[in-house]
């Protein structure tokens, strides 16, 4: 049979449609997977945009946009993928209107509220090339020289903690049998794998017993004769030990916090009696916590007499030095993690005082071999005896992070450490002494390092403060007012400071005191910055004094 | 008093070297962070470098490079960290000899043996968008905007595997109080978390009992008068359920894996009667996990059958799609995943099937208030009420990874990831038909998705597979040299494929199988890429023939 003309052209018309769809939208796909070498390609065009949107994005000096969060989610209120391919031109437009330009500029030399900062430039390419290459460190067949990267890079931080001989680093900087350290995703899986190692380490394979891992973990208790498990550490142990306890299934009952003193260092006359009360009582401990670095303070606990009541009562010592670990890196403030070298285990993030991009927590291990007491298999991947690096971790495929944190250590190396480290410090003392000459504001406590807390008193309440004459009322206020002008100065958008809840005791009453919360940490952060924040929170204030009553 | 010349000089002497080399560091650190319009920065003299080891990288066919791993550690052995800032040129110079040139070719069409493949381009400039960036969702005065875009990627995502009522989401999409998914930084994440809702949301607080979260599971499990607790799957289940079980508290005797059938998906019926068992022993069962994309063969447990089981049984059910979820894009496809819908969580893997850089895991939750369960606050951050996203998650701080996602949905479409699932799974029935074909291979398997298992077959062995008359001793031959042909090609580094390890039942005695594995998720891998990679395979074989006695 032989179809007309018209018959062609009607089947066509039938499956014309679709098929034109179809090469269509393989047209398209093709084109955003080639990396081909046209005149310009969609990669340039994208990169010239973005270019531009980073360019605005790192120069604007303002902490974010006026944009109210209520206003701002209706931009994003759309549920359904689109059907076929945006335009990445429109879509790259919108991207700009809606999510660059109400983002906020952690890199701001005014947003001095967070632990986020400016960052380093080669971050940015190196972002690039890290995307490019889009290697898997979770096994050698997907990472081979960036697993041994990682490697060298982690047992760089190890030797700055721990510093044992060059024979040991030989031994097993590429030993496969070895962890020196785990790269993670964060400081909190950094600190739930340490107690992970911990628990299992302690609660290990024994005669009959096939160790905690297998058989979980009331059987391991019920082997080794204990009467229940807990975590040790200071009232001010960050929020991820709670989710340790919770997922570990010891419960956040059994997280025991202790009372810090003045400094935020935890009490250690409280600290050693809680373990002796807890040994007493049969109770396992997984560890005990140090804090070298508080998440609202910044204050290091007495880790050197840490690590005597832990080595004393042979428990695991663990430090979260997640935030203050790169102190190390300084000659002038090393001092305050004294004991560190003590720990079993240490927290460190890359993305906080390493200067290094979100996503860079690391746990770095003194027994080479604890990390074997998590060490999972499985016959597609993870074979024993490989590189593989993924078999000892909780996580699985992961990023290769290890090239910014490779590229920090080089390309800032020791010195370039502890030039900011030693920098944020200083700069944090200026705004402690501004604070301290200022009538408007109340130093709540001498930094210990660059985390400053300090609080606006109105002004018919500012006597009073001097002379230690504030009921709990008047506290109040000065509470209410704090919030009030936080959120103000975030909603206004020009500088950023955060804020936090503390508690002072007063007659024996706990009273919870709002304050103001400075990280000191950015590099382009200067002294005029720092003035411009504090003028910044006056004005605010002056103008909170005009439209609300806080009397 | 006035000092000589010569005495200035030598107060000179004591001071200048210190200060000069701090005001050089200070110089090179300060370079690094500026963000200058300078005629060529550092930034774009390193970008320039960093482009062209991408570019060199992107375009490489063979998929790695011939170094063995023993040499190579060689090149990472140094454990001390530079005292002083290393000029970014000699680094990278060292960085492209050292880890670019011998990273894993992900991206090549030839890399076809494991999850990763090349990604669509304009993942790259992004990332340096995200770097530029650098948010950090887990608190929304570190994420404005990009909170409200991650979350609007997550009901997308949300919507196509649930498809609930436009007022659902309406209602939901921006919700504070609601939690449609969780973007984590991987599948492994994403499993454990969903396990960790599961668990304490059937073990919350009731009368006097505060609840798992606080009291443990030893004291929840007797509160409920549970006798124990049990995680039940396929025996294909991830290596991420172990470490779950292990984590959790269960031990991994409590996760139980039931066997599968000759298509890789879970025995229904032994399921059914393993469920029937743990409820008449008072074993609390956690979830009921079903697995859409085996890690080894890409096999998708029936899960229409597994809903139901889980729904009689009034238990939680988990879909591990971190592979297969994306069939859900294919008109042709999605029937395989039919019971999803059905699923309380679902993980998916953004760094798999989506086509985007490592680090994006994703679990999505049915009920938006399940995520309350492990939900956590803290007073400097995670504030109850706030837009905070750290606040029900596993992770703390975390990378903007959503812009990754958002762009994906926006900039491939339905139609796009359509085409790119159909893709995988069209070349890999040419792949099963072309091993069909040549008598060197044997197939394992008849693909069901785009993983495909297949083995070498020695000349000498070809008749008796034929006539399936192999003994248990051939088998042993054959598995033996699939493994060194497997190592000595990726040693080779032309091409790619990975192995694993099946077993097959025998005279009733099991039988393990070395297995050849294909991924076939590459849009740049062609036809003639396969034929290249199969031939490659017979070439190395013919070699191994010669130089190694397999008989």
């Amino acid at each position: 049979m032989t179809l007309s003309k018209q018959e062609l052209s009607n089947q066509n018309y039938f499956f014309e449609p679709d098929q034109a769809l179809h090469n269509d939208i393989k047209e398209q796909v093709m084109q955003l997977f080639s990396s081909s070498n046209q005149a310009i390609s969609i990669e340039e065009k994208i990169e010239q945009i973005i270019n531009g949107f980073s360019e605005d994005f790192l120069t604007t000096v303002n902490s974010n946009s006026r944009v109210e969060l209520n206003y701002l989610l209706g931009n994003f209120s759309d549920s359904k993928i689109p059907v076929e391919p945006v335009n990445f031109e429109n879509y790259l437009q919108d991207l700009g209107n809606n999510v660059v330009a109400h983002s906020i500029h952690t890199s701001s030399p005014r947003f001095i509220g967070h632990m986020t900062s400016a960052l380093p430039s080669f971050v940015r390419p190196m972002a690039k090339l890290m995307t490019a290459m889009n290697q898997n460190p979770v096994k050698i067949e997907t990472a081979k020289a960036l697993s041994f990267c990682e490697r060298e890079a982690l047992a760089m931080l190890h030797r700055l903690i721990y510093n044992f001989s060059d024979n040991f680093y030989a031994q097993h900087i590429q030993n496969n049998l070895s962890t020196l350290g785990i790269l993670v995703s964060g400081g909190t899986v950094a600190n739930i794998t340490a107690l992970w190692c911990a628990r299992n380490a302690s609660l290990g394979a024994k005669d009959e017993f096939l160790g905690i891992e297998k058989e979980g973990l009331a059987a391991a208790l019920d082997f080794y004769g204990y009467k229940g498990a807990v975590i040790i550490g200071s009232e001010l142990m960050h929020f991820s030990f709670d989710k340790a306890a919770d997922l570990m299934g010891i419960g956040m009952q059994s997280l025991i916090r202790i009372p810090t003193d003045n400094k935020n260092r935890v009490n250690i006359k409280a600290l050693r009696q809680t373990v002796k009360n807890c040994l007493a009582k049969n109770l396992l401990i997984i560890s005990i916590v140090g804090v070298a670095g508080t998440t609202d303070s910044g204050g290091v606990d007495s880790l050197a007499d840490i690590a005597e009541i832990a080595q004393a009562a042979n428990v695991h010592f663990h430090v979260d030095a997640a935030w203050g670990g790169p102190l190390i890196f300084s000659e002038q403030h090393r001092h305050k993690l004294a004991g560190i070298e003590k720990a079993d285990s240490v927290t460190i993030d890359g993305h906080k005082q390493l200067y290094l991009p979100m996503g860079i927590g690391m746990v770095f291990l003194r027994d080479p071999y604890i990390a074997t007491a998590i060490e999972k298999q499985a016959s597609y991947t993870m074979r024993k005896g490989s590189f593989d690096l993924g078999k000892r971790a909780l996580e699985g495929s992961r990023a290769g992070m290890a090239l910014f944190l490779h590229a920090g250590l080089n390309l800032l190396g020791l010195k370039g450490y502890e030039f900011l480290i030693d920098e944020g410090i200083r700069k944090t003392q200026y705004m402690a002494d501004s604070i301290s000459n200022m009538p408007e504001f109340e130093l709540l406590a001498i930094p210990d390092t660059n985390l400053l807390l300090y609080r606006y008193i109105p002004e018919h309440l500012r006597e009073r403060v001097i002379k230690n004459e504030l009921t709990e009322n008047d506290n109040q206020v000065i509470n209410d007012f704090n919030e009030y002008l936080q959120k103000l100065q975030r909603q206004t958008g020009d500088t950023f400071i955060s804020r936090t809840t503390k508690s002072t005791i007063k007659s024996g009453r706990e009273i919870p005191v709002v304050a103001l919360r400075a990280v000191i940490a950015n590099p382009l952060t200067k002294e005029e910055d720092i003035d411009a924040v504090l003028k910044d929170q006056i004005q605010i204030a002056a103008k909170i004094s005009i439209l609300k009553d806080f009397s």
